[in-house]
């Protein structure tokens, strides 16, 4: 892809957003090489630049996670099947996509591999672990003193995946589940809704995704679960992507399991379970909400690289250039500057402008060239990625403020733009069928309008692939008629298409 | 259990090591409450207690991967059939112990679930990556600038297990996996001596465990290796676990999965590929080293809780001792303290010696109880893990030091007591089969002795369960003739019992 290396193609990714928006995520993916689908079907390889992503994301979730008393464990990647059929709706809700283990060796027939070592119980490789952990926890828990139990685990599940999608829809993905038990709904819920404003907080504080935190309606609850909560962010095409869960599970989970303890009266109750999981998901949500026509864009925070030095090396002025670049490095970092392993002074061989190019399609927040003239008057050149083609200069001794404005500058920015790119793409304005039809016909995004609370005005609307999103805890749709059928309203709903 | 809480039972776990080493390792694994074998025959739940060493493990051996320019990545869980068929030696070596997948769904048969959607090729649950870090490289690497290419994960793999054994010997277990290619045999036989080194320089000044480090014979080799280097510890029961491996794989992985590239003279060539790769393994390693009679025994790094405070809360002083043994927390922590984290006050309803006793089967490395008399006098009262039964006294303003100095104590008597073991336990007076049966028969320990290099040898010590360890590398056996068959000596042998 030379073209792509070339300032003068206009743009580094082909197509753009707006020609096939689709093309264009995959592309921005090949590009800034976060992953490729690869080996098996729907699944996929992270690499390093995607991984440094994820592993940023799991650092500072995993702090809050704890923050809020949960312990990480580790549970086994196969689940047997009696388990999951304690819990009948949940089985019905994940049998459709599991991958199913059902031999424990290989035999070598007439110079074939086959499976062999038939297994008496098939097992399942774990899709969520809700009836595993319930197992568990049915053991640990015996009185009301044993509760709140707050676990948490980092791992990877397996949904199998008919129309995969990388990081949206993949048969494999990663991610980290939280359970909780305690000795009453009040504190259940109380848990489910916590997690549910952490993950609202993380989506936007640290990822500059503002969503739209909500219940979500009967029919898109987690199988199992008694009240599911959601945050849904807005892409660029205008789809949703449901970035994260959060789960109160009432007594379901613990009667299948016997999750059950003597309460302070000395009576035998079951436990209120609850569970919330995001995932490598959030990596394409991230893609779709910030990147642009020349790539990826990172908030800062998850930038494997926040800032990339590339020393221009030509001729004698080589071997003092590459000193002052490491300088520069060396005064961004240290003590209140930026971590020393986000910074990179990139000394490949290639030319500065592919570099350069390349760092852009990977959407590093801020990108430096020093080169000789820089070195005769102390000072660095760089380029901002929200405007990256425009030069910018800092003196050596301003270095640090310059770079942390830029980095500050560059969070808010696309924190601003996805917030008003969300907030304009709700629409109100949408009363009937009709308009709804219209409206999703021609172009994409949210509609807030009323609904009777009925399925079968959900039904009505698959055949345009739309679904409701959530009923959103904080905004209230105008009209007192369901917008399908012109029933009484009894909620306010988010509709949308998602991936 | 409640004799194991009460100090005149002697000691806290039974049996003790002396009595049924076996019986006790499984009693310290549930008595410290790191993990149970639940579930799924073969499987591990890890527990908090567990995970958390394993997190620490981690974060130190990641900084030290990442520190030798490996960049985190993750692959696919599953693998098809044909890449592990494209190495003959490696899918021999590891076709009887493969989960196989058959299924991506389950039907509802009659009310019975059963697997449906046969696959058409089964896929395996990755024993090891090799063959798929393998096909990914062929397509990244084109030309000698692109190596050496160094990728590393943190995954869980499956190892069908017969005679399971928690953290030992487990169906699934969490690992690291190295995986670099190079283009020469040399800078791939050093990166596979760096890990090498690395791993025995982790286990001696981390985990407090040292190791002989040597090369695998043959037979003993990672199946496709050209070369495999480990480090044996000797447990306290005399046996030996292999605590990590690094392996030169030559050009044989790259000429399955075509690994090749143009070298600087335009020739296309093979790559060089190692790997290398520590596991929860280490978790049972560290049990087995360092455990007492009274339980597990924790070197400081690993400790979830270097210091636990445990308040001696009694009628109406309660409030100010509370409030005393947050102070001594907050006095121990700070910058240039111990990691907040890691500094626990214990304020749950249990009566002190229980509460003590519980983190003394933990192996907490200082358990200090703070009550009235302290507060009054303002000191606090501690005991180190290795001993104790002594109670120690430091003022208020003393503490850090104090603790400081405690956790060195334990960290370097743990690594004292294990040197000494390990070298005690290496016998090099044994010159025939007759002297190594009886050994064997009578005792455990490592036998350093003269080995003729030729497999039956090996093949011959399989009824006493006895193995080559390693052929060490810094250990030169007595005697000239082959300690088996009495032919002349090609290598010296590190001769011992595993798990």
């Amino acid at each position: 892809m030379p073209a792509a290396h070339s300032q003068s193609a206009g743009t580094a990714i082909s197509p753009t957003r707006a020609d096939d928006f689709a093309g264009w995520y995959q592309e921005v993916v090949r590009a800034a090489e976060l992953a490729t689908m690869a080996h098996v079907r729907g699944c996929m390889v992270i690499r390093p630049w995607g991984y440094r992503m994820w592993e940023l994301m799991q650092a500072e979730l995993d702090l809050q996670i704890r923050a809020r008393r949960h312990s990480n464990v580790y549970f086994p990647l196969f689940i047997p099947l009696s388990y999951l059929q304690s819990e009948a709706s949940h089985v019905e809700g994940f049998a459709k996509e599991m991958a199913v283990v059902t031999h424990h060796r290989l035999d070598s027939v007439n110079g074939v591999l086959v499976p062999a070592g038939p297994l008496e119980e098939p097992l399942v490789v774990r899709p969520t672990s809700e009836t595993i952990f319930g197992r568990s926890m049915s053991e640990w828990i015996h009185s009301y003193r044993d509760l709140p139990m707050r676990l948490n685990q980092w791992c990877n599940v397996v949904r199998w995946e008919m129309r995969p999608r990388v990081f949206l829809r993949t048969t494999e993905f990663l991610w980290q589940e939280g359970h909780t038990a305690h000795d009453s709904e009040a504190a259940a819920m109380a848990d489910a809704l916590d997690a549910h404003e952490m993950y609202r907080t993380f989506a936007e504080d640290f990822l500059c995704i503002p969503t739209v935190p909500g219940e979500k309606s009967a029919s898109e609850r987690f199988p199992g679960a008694v009240s599911s909560y959601t945050i849904e962010a807005m892409m660029q095409d205008g789809r949703a992507v449901q970035a994260g869960t959060s789960h109160y599970l009432g007594q379901n989970f613990a009667r299948a399991a016997d999750i059950d303890f003597l309460d302070r009266k000395d009576e035998r109750q079951h436990a209120h379970t609850t569970s919330f999981g995001i995932s490598t998901r959030l990596i394409g949500a991230v893609i779709m909400t910030h990147g642009d026509d020349d790539g990826l864009v990172l908030p800062p925070a998850i930038a494997p690289s926040q800032v990339v030095i590339v020393p221009i090396l030509r001729g004698e002025s080589s071997g003092a250039v590459l000193a002052y670049a490491h300088q520069v490095a060396a005064a961004l970092t240290g003590p209140d500057g930026i971590n020393p392993d986000r910074v990179l002074v990139e000394t490949s061989e290639q030319r500065a402008t592919d570099l350069r190019w390349s760092y852009v399609k990977k959407g590093v927040p801020v990108i430096a060239e020093v080169g000789p003239r820089d070195l005769a008057s102390r000072t660095v050149t760089y380029r901002v990625r929200l405007d990256h083609h425009a030069l910018r200069t800092a003196g050596f001794d301003d270095l640090r403020a310059a770079m942390a404005a830029a980095l500050r500058e560059v969070h808010e920015g696309l924190l601003q733009q996805a917030r008003i790119r969300l907030r304009e793409g709700i629409h109100s304005d949408i009363t009937t069928l009709g308009e709804m039809e219209q409206f999703f016909r021609s172009r994409r995004g949210f509609v807030l309008g009323a609904w009777c609370g009925e399925p079968d005005c959900e039904a009505a609307l698959k055949p345009l692939a739309v679904s409701i999103r959530c009923i959103p805890q904080h905004l209230e749709a105008p009209g007192e008629a369901c917008v399908v059928d012109g029933r009484p309203k009894r909620f306010s709903a988010l509709f949308g298409q998602s991936y």
